[in-house]
């Protein structure tokens, strides 16, 4: 096995082509097997196999930097830099990282996740080494989903005209996540689609293919002949050369001497170039070949037959319910994603009512603002979004929603721990920055029949902005044990108890196990489940007040937790019993299973009655 | 004067084209009084004003509904549509807003006050209107500047392939706050300064003349017939039809016929529009023209000889002085702004350090991810920001900043009230959403010593981003009064205290003012002034723990805010004392004067002295 052997770049650049292409077969063979054990991203990682061993073939990493965006393609980029043999421990706790980690490998360049940042940091590295007048390269190598994202073309305005050694691969599978949207997507496909494609390609690979090592004025006088020919090809394809960039392609990504002679010529034009290279989203599996959404993401599956265990219901596949349900009912709804309709459950509503549906792309930012618009207009727009995605719109909800108190729902999925994607796509701040946001409501419900009744509470609502947030996954056990005397919160055996465990969200089920295991132990304590965290409804402001000892637990940052708002409206109207919040303190969580995340932040049942045992100690 | 005739736009379209011209220049003697006294911004605004004529002329606003990016350009808008009587009280308290807000008009469709928004809230309010089967227009008017700003191509990439009515004008003012950056404005250079630009003009504007009402097949062919035409003259020109919009123009934005005739065939198009009309910032008005960045913004200038009063020195300035300090000291700094160099005092730094500095246009974004690339190879980058404007990079802060450690500095510049440009522009809430994010250290200078310490702090400082955050203006008085114990934090009057004020940056010297006052009165009060915020110094934890009343005031909302956070660790420590906290509630705080702000939400020392007042009464 030639994988094996590799243990670093150096060892690519020595093996021959067919050798090349041997790895290649082994690659796709070890992402197979990893990831349909592990889960991971599939689809896009087979389609960047052969560009990525071409890119260590040609550079020299980590002199070179190879900035991959998003990291949905970087696990070859992980085998070929001297992490086959821990391969096996991708995604787990203590494992592999899923994306590009710096503290991973010096290999790993920048911290992988959000989409469309690779260009910013590629033109931020090749600006300093420029500055330090060091000649090596860096490599961004980006997606054509990310180019719905507005960063990237911030990006390439500031970067067309720098003459930094930045080289742009955009690894176009004419998909992100899924089907690919808008104007720009509809360009390349006019690219890609112009018959003489394969008469250029093979033209070039015939000038390459004389050349032993590529000179500068051999490649100068080539891209001469192949802006002649690509301007003779195709008139409309000037997006690139008008924003700066010298724009080389489209080449066939799954041919290794093409992309190799294509990368020696990127390396060796003088300026900021783009090199468009065509791969096939899922390439070498069939499955994944003819359903690559399916694949984008997984939890595992059967390599025989492309088969996953049929997944639970859970508070997204609700939530679509819920949403298509509103909408036959006559409510003005109209949903937008931004590339998340699959995974945010929002495809029978796709499929029912696809005038109102909007794919914006992945661009969160123009998403709420567009949201704003329909709403000042008389729609009802939900945006469905991740909570860590929701980040890059802060201003928006701010100001083109909040403050114009704009009726926009907020149905924030995966909001807390998130396990095996890790640091990047934790769920962990919703709380703490929607709270600084004035007019926000915001529900986290713990249940599905909390989600439902909240999803309505946000419709019935009058004006502004009203958040839903709830957590990936199934709900928690017991929840129906939960006593509801208010539709904002809800307790459980708080009757006679001088004790309070305050929490929200998914880990009151876990709260409900806590008190039933303290309660057998002799102590007096009761849940209060808050189910509207914003603004605290009062009625449980007062059962808190009157408490002796509070005990908070939070499935999110510390900082700005709603335990903080608490203790300060406690302590301006004299509470001076005892108080802890028990959340996750002022850092960034690593990957791991949700439940392993919830035991190491005292978050689970188990953690909440050693604290609370703790503090009865005292 | 026929501007005082005006009531509503319907007066502006009976007008013949003399009268129109006439109006014209009533408007800028108007824009001139009005700005040169009231302060605001002038030179965006004269040159848009034959424009927003032309628009009113031919579209029926509020049914065509028009909105206006930044409002930086809707001064004229506001005097046609009813407002001309109110005009003297632009900017003032309880007086017309310098941005579009539609609580002021119905003619005023969607805030503004941040770059950028105006396409994707076009699409999303054209998108309603197509769903309702509404025929009228939306018209998004923008200048170029906003176009470096990548929001504003997600929006475009959505709408050029939509069919709904949106107009979108490109009012190119070859300029945004400062000279325009990168490569899209090199471009729009290329299409300006192509010779046949007017052979092209006269030819439409001869062909428009003969057509009395413009029909849709007349503009068909017309449209037909200018693309022909630009295809001749612009081979490289297909930017804006890459991306799905009917390119119009350029245009020459001061003559208000071709501007009608223009208007009149972009709204016969059938599909979304670019309509790139030409004009001149500060048109009209010679000082200006000749020199428009320094009448972008103003506070006052006497009209007939351009001067402005001098200016104080404030903490822009100061910082200026200082990042060109620590440069010259051998500090590998690199300044980066995202088209604010001159108001955030960086032309020193960019005229002594032209490599280190980057200008990246409207895109913070990109700004502080490119930052954390120079950082990542080397240098320190300080990113010179705006509080309202920072608030757009929050996820690049977490995400690529906070979260791979890297030491990026934030010179967060108008934080707090900043007065007359109201609700969109304060810099109430960086405090907020700065403490959530992890790693992340926060000082907050009182005074232009303390601001000087903590820039050589956070130069000095080990890894991980540092912010800087100062107010617009000057520092307070009686500042050397403080006594530094220690870099984190002052106190005045503080050692036989039991009561404790505490506080932080600027309104540290109203502060000083109450405890001098109160101490006459008899109230033994001492005041802890905060300079490191985040996280809070432990000795200033400590001295607050053992205090009897704790009164805080912070120039920022109160949720997030600093007092919240040592509300929960006091209260976890069993502080028991009285506790009261004073800040911006949670809303959208309007225009008026910094120092009326103050008053209203007793964050001057006369408030400050009322709640403490009131305090001891109970």
């Amino acid at each position: 096995m030639i994988l094996e052997t590799i243990k670093s770049p150096a060892d690519v650049k020595t093996l021959t082509q067919p050798a090349l292409e041997t790895l290649c077969r082994e690659v796709r063979e070890t992402l197979l097997k990893t990831v349909s054990e592990n889960g991971g991203h599939l689809a896009s990682n087979l389609g960047a196999v052969e560009l990525t061993v071409a890119l260590h073939h040609v550079f020299d990493s980590p002199r070179d930097q190879i900035v991959f965006d998003v990291g949905h393609q970087c696990y070859t980029h992980k085998l070929l830099t001297g992490r086959f043999a821990q391969f096996s421990t991708l995604r787990k706790e203590g494992g592999l990282s899923g994306f590009c980690r710096p503290n991973e490998s010096e290999h790993d360049i920048f911290y992988s996740g959000h989409s469309g940042t690779s260009v910013s940091a590629g033109l931020g590295l090749s600006t300093a080494k420029k500055l330090n007048s060091d000649p090596h390269y860096v490599i961004s190598v980006i997606g054509d989903g990310a180019f719905t994202g507005g960063m990237v073309y911030e990006a390439l305005n500031n970067g067309g005209r720098s003459n930094a050694k930045h080289i742009i691969i955009l690894n176009d599978n004419k998909m992100s996540i899924s089907e690919n949207v808008g104007a720009f997507a509809k360009y390349l496909a006019v690219i890609r689609s112009t018959p003489q494609y394969y008469t250029f390609k093979a033209s070039t690979e015939r000038t390459l293919r004389r050349i032993p090592s590529v000179g500068q004025k051999l490649v100068k006088k080539l891209y001469d002949l192949k802006t002649d020919i690509k301007n003779k090809l195709y008139s409309e394809s000037t997006f690139f050369e008008d924003l700066g960039y010298r724009y080389m392609g489209p080449i066939d990504g799954h041919e290794i001497s093409v992309l190799i002679d294509a990368l020696q010529a990127a390396k060796a034009v003088d300026g900021p170039v783009l090199l468009h290279v065509i791969t096939q989203k899922g390439h070498g599996y069939p499955f994944a070949e003819d359903n690559p959404s399916a694949f984008h993401g997984v939890s595992g599956f059967a390599i025989s037959s492309g088969e996953a265990p049929p997944a639970q219901e859970d508070f997204s596949g609700r939530f679509g319910t819920l949403l298509s349900e509103a909408a036959k009912d006559g409510v003005p709804v109209c949903a937008v994603t931004a590339a998340m309709g699959l995974s945010t459950g929002l495809h029978p509503f796709a499929a029912a009512y696809p005038d109102r549906y909007f794919d914006v792309g992945i661009a969160e930012e123009h998403a709420v603002t567009f949201a704003a618009g329909l709403a000042k207009n008389g729609y009802l727009p939900v945006f469905a979004v991740y909570s860590t995605f929701l980040q890059r719109c802060y201003d928006q909800l701010v100001h083109d929603v909040a403050l114009q108190n704009l009726k926009v729902i907020f149905a924030v999925d995966r909001a807390g721990f998130v396990g095996e994607d890790g640091e990047t796509h934790q769920g962990l701040m919703d709380v703490s920055f929607l709270n600084t946001i004035p007019r926000i409501r915001i529900y986290s419900p713990c249940c599905f029949k909390a989600l439902a009744a909240d999803l309505n509470t946000a419709i019935a609502a009058e004006g502004g902005p009203v958040v839903v947030r709830y957590p990936r996954g199934t709900q928690g056990e017991q929840t129906e044990l939960l006593h509801w005397e208010d539709p904002a919160y809800a307790t459980y055996e708080a009757e006679d108890a001088s004790r309070l465990l305050v929490t929200y969200g998914r880990i009151t089920s876990e709260a409900i196990k806590a008190v039933q295991i303290l309660r057998k132990e002799g102590v007096t304590i009761g849940l209060l489940s808050l189910n509207q965290i914003k603004p605290l409804p009062q009625p449980a402001l007062d059962m808190m007040q009157h408490a002796e000892k509070l005990f908070f637990f939070e499935e999110g940052l510390r900082t700005g937790s709603v335990g903080e708002k608490a203790a300060l409206t406690l302590l301006e109207n004299g509470y001076n019993g005892a108080f802890s919040l028990t959340a996750v303190p002022d850092t960034f969580v690593a990957q791991a299973t949700v439940a392993q995340q919830l035991q190491k932040y005292q978050l689970d049942a188990a953690g909440m009655c050693a604290v609370i045992r703790e503090a009865e100690k005292e």
